[in-house]
């Protein structure tokens, strides 16, 4: 940069980052993972569109009275990956995810397509002993296979579970036949947690005292996190959201939109239930810019960033 | 079909679709008439791009805990209508229906423009005694002529209702100066049902007990069908569906778009009612692709589609 | 108006359009008719969207170095057509136009689809003797019926023909294999014009010296022009102007493009050969701004519209 | 217009407005300003779309039972602003809505960017003493400058309560750190109405009572009006509603979206409140027409804007 | 289909196909491969969407005087290639193309990428002796890897010319620096051809005589292949068209659009010389309609099959 | 940015920009100016997307044989300007092109509107004696005022001839009755080049040789420039290029498109005929992404960029 040009605006990064590395806590790394997408591909557009949509933003948020500045975000840019080479780049969002927590850092990588989630569970695994993933989707993703592909969007959750890694997944709304039969001995519908259901925060004491055997907890978040929530605070916690867990008319640029989806409101309250839970990392996957319309994904994709990089740093 | 072609995809039908006619329950046909819409027309182009995207759901649904494979459902390809003759056109859709009627088959017609009901409504009325219909929509349709024109998308119910067949319409939300005389005696504003309102089934004793001369249930849909089912439960039912009940947030794709509909969720807890009543056939209609912002709206209709396929073959 | 509001815009018109309709030569009027469109509908939204575009042209003309202020354009608004109904809306395309030309004014009409035409020829025939048909289009619409129909946008030249009015149609790439046997005895493939083609005006004399018995001039508008001028030169001439002659690059807003048209600039150059001829109105037809992308076909409508104002003011 | 042309459409002025300047009480007028707008700018297109899109509602409101024809609305058209002229813009807009205040009219003001409101709050407050503002929209607008700039859309709620006018905002959801420090003694979070808040009226002796120093209440807007509505009901009071108030689901045409709204139900809920109170006139801003998708911004906002020119009518 | 329903229209597939196999010359075949893309991905959308916008042309080719009809094609559907599998799905390509072959068809194949075209290519060369490729495009496509990946729509003709076959390529307009070396010795600007360049067809003898090593044309597509024609009339010939050859203003939908590409009247022009060639087959690939604007993209590849068809079936 | 990432890519620069500030010859600037668009604003948006979007086109011009490596271009970014505020905006974009002259830096100036031409204009006018301007664009911009603005787009013209600057304009097709007065001394309609005139390069002692007072050429890019050239090669040249010059076929994206314009391949021919110039650095304004359509003017701007920034390096 030109030392006499103090006038021009920085190069975009994601809203209230810092340009200081060792004081950051939070790591926001890009991965336009984009090769088995069924339907309508776009994802590696997203991490880049997420970040210039950001500053639409404000930095502060009222969920959290808190700012991304006292957040200590540095955004490290997106990984470079060659498009239809799959088995590569789940290799460097591994290394990636692992040698970020060998720093000490917690993760918020930005999808790309869910098939990243499998490459940074693995990552995360042996950084953090007795790691839970929590997945919100509007899809179980649990299929063995999809057009005779292992690796796959579809696979995903199939793949994390084969891990060992226990597994809770809500919000599903969308089974394919060939999931039911596997994933039928999980399936859950939350009862409604008591009255003020809709206040933050959750008494912890209060919720179910499930296990960690993991489930599968059906169409409404708020209820399925409720009930998973005290099995949640004893151990190191990864989110995987997949913004197709919203209804399209709030996201609808996304690969295989779902007709039937939660609200905005209802994602804020469920993030609102984080800080009591060792969040070491999330991604957020499935944004596609390429069919979006007006970027309201993209925006939307944004705010529950921020509000999920700053439940990260309360914990 | 090449016989020595194995790997090529069979030709476009509905999501789940049988080649089997003979075993098939429900029949879906396409109407594409689009001839009287006053504003935005396109509603020709909704069954084919309907099918399109229904590709992009489960054959699974959660709500009937049931696959469009044991719906036996047949796709029948679309009405062959001459633009501009609305006569002919509503002629051909009267005999089809009422052959697949005589067939033993139930109908799942999608427009097109809600004109078609009309001619639905008459080719079902010889073939079912009593026949009842079940109107979805944000406007009442009933004007007596629009711009001088007797056979209108805006006339459609007074034509129905001119019939003799008693007619129950829901969700309304917008009247025009000149049905408001006509409708007045009609208008209810349902109460609430019983605080469990949001389970499914609805217990028919619990409900209301009205007669079968119709009734006009304003804005709450779910509240409306509550009040309305112990008479729907004696008789068969025709539902027509406009898809402008629901948000144009979520709907935005439809000729006459009016703020502040019903929700996804709450047409879906709408139709997990219907399998106490004697469903012998559904329209759904005004879905406009060339207004449509990324598909949403073919496949929030795609999605109703099937689940209205899954309620017919459960009655 | 309040008489108190000084400040306020008048409502819109066309471009550099007088109030005084005593003092007007030439009137433009919409005819939104919108019904037997095969393809794509929505050229009912072309009159007051030219409308609004056009104020973002000047009012000045470089080609002819005249301004639309000296052309004394009234623009009497849209006409009143019910949606659906061809018959009653024809008689009033028919029934304005005469009113017009026994006023004395040349006519500019806005489309609408290219059925209106017809309408359009009928009520000049009558008041202008020997009237001549110009027609520049990318399809010949010379198709007898049209999947039934005999009013139709794709038979709109064969009922044109059927008056007994001399028709020369040009910029044609596009026939149907129904249309083949009629027009082959008419096919014409102009030679070149002499080397200084480009430029204006044609001298007359040095042009063919074709008959009135009209003719069907393929692909190349400006040959095909040069080749007719010495026969339109004696006779009042109606120009109809399908937008489509263009390529869809520069008007893909209308219903059914055809790849490979003529450019703005052949367009221009062929409404500057135009003051020679005693042109007593002309249509635009086949804009359709529901799959425009930018407006920009409404725009480029708008600026043939102007020159064309023009030419008939010049007449 | 020409006498002898009766079958042309009138030009396009709001749905059901009057010719009648003498019998109006609410007048509407466009002000199109767009020039201090920081993201995507557009909204000087809204007042001209909203008009256009107007004609697809009904004049009849079912929330009122009454329609625009009983609300004497005139239509005023557009002020004239210069582009990029921020001071003699607001000049203008003060000078209209003094001048309508003066005829005893009441103002249905269309934005343009939400900076014209404290323009049109400074024309107010000569004309009606004890003027209270009532503001709903997604941010605060309270910043003291921004770039540099005093005058700016994210200025304007400092601007007027600069002028001592009490100021109650509400459905607040962003914050910008450097708005916080001054409007943190305003935050309120209000109780929740008792259990039949959905129902209209509101009986105002069970609400609470607060006096008229202002305050600035966080998201929820119903609750938020609840709390102020006894204050509100001795004063004459001025609604500045921001489009952004709405969740991006159902106004993405905006320039800066905000995930997280309120729905259009609950809009039409709080505007069902406002009978009971002395509006004396309203705006509605920040429609942006260039980032619309499918126009449901406009429409949506030609329905809010329905109602409240009623609302004001009523009362 | 049930054999009592006469009046629905059949399966879509290319305009003009017939049922007919046995007797078919020409078959059409979707290959919707899309992994490699580097930049905008889409192109596995564009079999169905050129079949589905086909239909709005006409099947008699004025350029040809002669029908789809005449030319006997067979539309044999899409092939089923798994996301993300680059190989398997160019070994189903190869292996379809070399059946095709085996048949005594041509084959008319609709991408998809372009990556495809060497599978097509090592399909066909062990059926056609001798056989040629003939490549217009506005890239070289002629790196040795991209991104570490051997396998790209950026390397295929890099791919082809290793397999020995002597590969003419024109329209290049874009060249990377890496396959600048390596090209070098082939680039050729050709000599425009005679006065009468723009008439079809071209006198063979009048060209030049290149030898059958191969070469690279730059820029003027037509003025490339008058210099080569010679030399491919001795040769069974292989044409693969990628549709950014043409200037982004006809062919906006494309992964890749370089500014300043031919015009569809060169294109049509250069199919206008082939049937003097003996063309084996050809493909279509590149045509992305996810972010085509108003099918402009789609309908023009379409018409451009349609001739492609017409000149295979011609030689 | 974190040392031991060294997997991530860059931030987002002109294509092909160099890090290295001493050795860069060219400093391409972005100047998203926007405040004075009388039509369709959103030119604010157009550096940072032309940068996004040059990723697609390669660092190797075929037109000039050089690669951008080659050219030493340094990318500093965009300037900040508060929304608004129109002096203090051109004050900086003087300082700072007066600041890269003073470097001895071409400057590459990226818009944002027109005006911001004034303000270059005036930072080079010291540091370059005898400079000339060169205008490419569809209008004059020399209005006196404009709605009562003396600062505008639409009169940057009228302000840079002010100046003293001989200024030469071509390619204007449009003109406002307001300006023609004013402008009709300085009308040339060039005489066509001789017959070799798409030949690069033009040999300058064939061409006109006209004196420096500059002039304006209607319509034929070329041909104006043509005869212009010999008065350029004496003096410094500074370009302003108007991306409106172009047919809004290539290029839609912009506030006040006019039909009729130069193609891609005539600016390319221009911009190759400009080596032989002292070209001292150029602007290239207008271009709008919020209307534009698929990226392609942004694209094409991208194109045109990479040319003259290497025209820029060859003089």
């Amino acid at each position: 940069m030109a030392p006499s040009l103090p006038w021009v605006e920085p190069a975009r990064t994601f809203l209230g980052a810092t340009a200081d590395w060792e004081k950051s806590r939070v790591v926001l790394v890009g991965a336009p993972l984009d090769v088995t997408s069924s339907f309508r591909p776009g994802t590696r557009f997203a991490p880049q569109r997420i970040r210039e949509v950001s500053v639409g933003l404000e930095e502060y948020s009222l969920l959290f009275d808190r700012s991304l500045r006292q957040a200590a975000l540095f955004d490290a840019g997106d990984l470079l990956l060659a498009p239809g080479a799959v088995g590569p780049s789940l290799d460097r969002v591994e290394e990636c995810v692992a040698w970020l927590a060998a720093q000490g850092k917690k993760v918020a990588l930005l999808g790309g397509e869910h098939l990243l989630t499998y490459a940074a569970v693995r990552g995360l695994a042996a950084a953090y002993e007795g790691l839970i993933v929590l997945h919100w989707d509007a899809h179980a993703d649990r299929r063995q296979e999809y057009l005779g592909q292992e690796l796959s969007h579809a696979t995903v959750m199939h793949l994390v579970a084969r891990l060992g890694i226990p597994l809770y997944q809500m919000g599903i709304r969308s089974l394919a036949p060939e999931e039911l039969a596997a994933v039928r001995p999980l399936l859950r519908r939350p009862a409604l947690p008591p009255a003020n259901r809709d206040d933050n925060p959750v008494p912890g004491g209060q919720a179910g005292s499930e296990d960690v055997s993991g489930g599968l907890y059906l169409e409404d978040l708020l209820a399925g996190l409720w009930a998973v929530l005290p099995a949640l605070r004893s151990r190191p916690v990864y989110l995987s959201c997949d913004i197709d867990v919203l209804d399209p008319a709030y996201a609808p640029g996304t690969g295989t939109p779902e007709p039937g989806g939660v609200t905005p409101g209802e994602i804020f309250r469920a993030v609102g239930h984080l800080p009591g839970v060792n969040l070491v990392g999330f991604d957020l996957v499935e944004v596609n810019p390429l069919v979006d319309v007006g970027d309201c994904t993209s925006l939307l994709a944004a705010k529950i960033t921020r509000e999920l990089i700053l439940a990260c740093s309360l914990t």
